[in-house]
């Protein structure tokens, strides 16, 4: 069930990135959720390739075929299929690495895990299986907005040395810069778009953080003791490829507060019982505070350059890895999609587990 | 199945602060593990509160009874019982916080999930309930050493703003410092030592980082795409209380670097594949390396603290919740035997797993 | 997680025949349920051994430990724990055949599988391992009561080869043959109660089948497509030790019938939509109708006989498994209550299913 | 999950009667495994209708496309998308029906669970679901023999009251009756074949029962307590379509059996272990003998039937459900494939269970 995401909303996903394509089955939507199918594409446009210079130049048009779990319009209770063709795989690019372990990429612990692998652009370890979650992602923001108000929202905080330092209010993407760097902030995004290409011209890469928030989440989500909405967020961020950290609230900086700081006070307004900080990250012992949930991910840079490396191959011998292909010199703008993505599946999976236990 | 952690070597566990006590169940041990009983109880015993003046107070012997799965000192592969019961719980310290949500607690949180709760000690919530997990790992520990002869040791890498900056090749624990912080490098030990004192004795609290490495780990060990071995670690420390974050590898800071810096070159060492550094911390594409797997944990101040704190009722009135009663003023030396505890379970599931998928 | 029964509603069971004991954990049981452990108690009596001459003369008080989950008599929504000590082991017993594969026992396929076994009284294989159902099953008839009122009963219909043709209408056992064989008719508990005691006297053993019904249970309740009522309840009763048969409604003799026969036409009564007719057992498509829920359950005669067989040992001899011990000439009446508490168990973890798919 | 079958070894189906087509991803499959795609093909043949008088006159390739997790022939350890296009679909016959409760079948069920409901030919109810498992029993099959020499089998035992009372030695169908019951025997195989027949000219159907045999399946495999071999298979079964019942070993005749007659003796075979009788059914204790497995199925009459049922519709009005439309008067034949698919992903499930829990 390794490729199986959630407990009761559920995607179990197929496909490679130089294959027929990439597929996913989402098991447990709720019967009855409006299925918006252009939303759902314009979710799969914000994670498409080929959109500006410091991206890919692989050209997909992502188009989805629905296949089953659907009438009227709507979602039936039974399971949504779905299939996205690969239109621009280019075999011949990866021959020349058949056999070649490339750095810090998946080759090497493939092999070594099946003894086997599928050696065309990463094959199953490719981030074109990302395209899948993001259709998952879709369909629980559209439950968790119809039945609960629940909004997603992620962005990029910093790129390389780059760094957004204040959350922004609301997140409109008006130019270029914005738009490819995914950074509401317009100076900002222009900087970050910066170190991107000037990585690119170089055949290097670059890392960076996402940042995401989820508004209108009800205190009570959350299932302790080891299914704790933190660790199930956690596990669904570490899950996308290339990220290295995660952290909720507070994080890694929390660690240099005093106890007196870092403690959130209880107050009243009106009937909702509310904190006057929020270092919690909107989670306590597990379970939502009906706060605002917010969480950082770092990605380490892209592990594709565009400069020879030193390797080895699958036969022991001494190999060079060679800079060519198609490559994002940094993943974390693409990325943003797809942190929202896993985050409204968790949501929507704990929400419907919070349902199961509730008293009618 | 929120009490349940793992997928084919599982703990279930039960038991709160105050109650009877903390048990467990472990299933899907491998038949034939020697029982190494004094082993499992110093496990516990380097998380047992009470051992120096820098912990809580509460007086717990910890000692455990076996109650099922074992015949002639060897584990039989049926369920392992085990129960510890509590001798030192004094339900009357938390008479007076019975409606009262402490600020950065989990009361208010389960209340609002489960509309009941046991406001005795924080109740299931308690950082007590840890004990079963070092049980559960301190058997995985055994297990993976006949096995594999893997070794999981963590450490304490920072206490509020003291922190130690070079790994260390050995842990020895050798004065009351080491001891009591569990950081290794005796002037650095002194100094966190008098940091959570200082914290202390003006009724406060700190935080940390906890930092692991488990060596020995063979490549091929995890299961992508969504039960990664960096996202089931992840998941795993982030189930503990009070962590607040984790990083694998060079996780965030990792996120400044180029990738031509990051990318791991792989050499030949005789017939084994190896990589010249470890930027990834042991894993790749979800899958070990074969390289020492590492990463980083952030625990926030302990919540707890004896100072006069602002709040509100279960009942939606102001309250005030008092410093006092037994509290860790800082709970990151006492969490790095449950670090290595979850981190041990991670490594013999997903390795049982990788078992199940091995052609014969 | 073989040890574990369900999916949001679960049972882990750990304990041997001659051990320390039998206990579980109750995971997921819903908050706010009043415990009313006279009850756990009346149903673990119906389980108990040694009450009439026609049971094993083991003599277990089968008394209880509740360990965690709950406050003010009632669940938290934590875990459950529960133990009961094992009073009469008689490990001396069975020293003789510590080596020895007992015919139709699990003595062999335990060592076939594990390498180890625990001989004592069958270890973990043996049925005392049920009494941890009995409890589980008590708690889900409490709950199911509460929420939906719904009502699970069973009796036994047949013991060797005497039968009750008719269902009751209501489960009276009013003296002492219906007691010892739970069968509501008293001329045919009598016939049965002659049966066991004439098979006891010449040291052999006797099956029987069980039937069971679940009233008031609402249209809707189950998940396909593997997920079934149906296939739910068959893997609960042959999970069930010595049980070698289930079927559900019109079951093996419904193959029989044309289809204009057995299919159920649906009528309204009031706004219920229900069937005429109830071949189909309260379920079609894997999903419940509303009508009432009836199935059957076949229990092997006992293995354990009063009379020397032939066999071999764990070093390939041949040896004689030598009649003698304490057994049940007839386990179908003291599976009653076992029965109704697996059924029990996973209406409630079906119902919560469900409840986590509706719409607010 | 519910659409989701096995734990390891685990097929996700998606898919209608009479919407794009039926799919399914196999997870967890080993790497390695010889694609025999004639082979996969061959049994879905074995399933398809259209192939004589007595079945559906749906005609339909079943020809699938193969969408992912392979290179070079073989797996790779990562998920196998299939998919199968419907082609004969269609929905106007199915147009009467849209709020229309027929009898015995699913569509109220799915109505009162879903509060809506593909109508078109039963939607995902409808056993052309059967077919995902066809496939994932071919790649089940594969992987078992080639690991294990394991073989699994199936032929209809009964019609109406048509019995084959023996078992078959082996199973040849060479003549027109043979082919359309499954029914190896070729005078019986007739007798059922002029039942069916004289069914389906009345408008009526018949149901029966399907007889399975899995042969060198070696001792060990099965997870006692609650995933016991008997259990699993049992629920295999009893989520096919139509099925009522499942018996292992002697079933329900052997409850009228003693003790002494039942228990099968053990005897040395060389070094293995076995058993004079086999009333077991080759599962003790919930663990394989190494004997071989045989189990009984019993279908019900097929639902549809060419005759007018008094029934309700979705308002509470009363309705006619008219007898048109294409189906099968009789399942059984077509349900052998499927039997045998069931198992042998049984099969290999547990296989990989087992391989998990062996010390290496």
């Amino acid at each position: 069930m390794s490729n199986t995401f959630g407990k009761l909303f559920t995607i179990t996903t197929f496909g490679e990135s130089h294959g027929e394509g990439i597929g996913l089955v989402i098991d447990g939507c709720p019967a009855g959720v409006e299925l918006d199918l252009p939303f759902i594409q314009s979710e799969l446009d914000r994670r498409k390739p080929g959109t500006s210079r410091i991206t890919t130049q692989r050209k997909e048009s992502d188009s989805f075929e629905l296949l089953s779990g659907h009438i009227d319009g709507k979602t039936t209770g039974t399971p949504l299929g779905f299939f996205v063709r690969n239109t621009n795989a280019r075999s011949k690019d990866y021959s020349h690495i058949k056999d070649i372990f490339r750095p810090s990429h998946a080759d090497f612990t493939y092999h070594a895990k099946y003894g086997i692998r599928d050696y065309k652009g990463g094959g199953r370890s490719s981030a074109r299986e990302t395209l899948a979650r993001v259709i998952g992602g879709a369909i629980a923001k559209l439950a968790l907005r119809a039945e609960l108000g629940v909004e997603v929202e992620a962005w990029v905080q910093q790129i390389h040395k780059v760094k957004l330092l204040e959350d922004p209010k609301e997140i409109k993407l008006i130019d270029e810069y914005q738009q490819a760097t995914r950074c509401p902030n317009p100076a900002i995004a222009k900087q970050m778009y910066e170190a991107v290409d000037a990585a690119r011209r170089k055949g290097d890469s670059v890392g960076g953080i996402v940042k995401c928030r989820i508004k209108n989440a009800p205190a009570g989500i959350g299932e302790p003791i080891y299914n704790k909405l933190s660790a199930t967020l956690g596990a669904a961020m570490l899950s996308i490829n290339a990220v290295k950290g995660f952290e909720l609230g507070s994080g890694f900086e929390g660690t240099e507060m005093f106890g007196s700081e870092h403690n959130d006070s209880f107050y009243m307004e009106g009937s909702r019982t509310r904190t006057r900080s929020n270092h919690a990250g909107g989670v306590l012992g597990g379970i939502s505070t009906g706060e605002e949930i917010y969480f950082r991910v770092a990605f380490k840079p892209t592990a594709t350059i565009m400069q020879d490396q030193a390797t080895v191959d699958s036969h022991g011998n001494e190999a060079v890895a060679e800079g060519k292909g198609r490559h994002d010199p940094c993943v974390v703008p693409r990325a943003v999609p797809i942190v929202e993505a896993m985050a409204a599946m968790v949501l929507l999976d704990q929400w419907m587990l919070h349902k199961a236990r509730m008293a009618m």
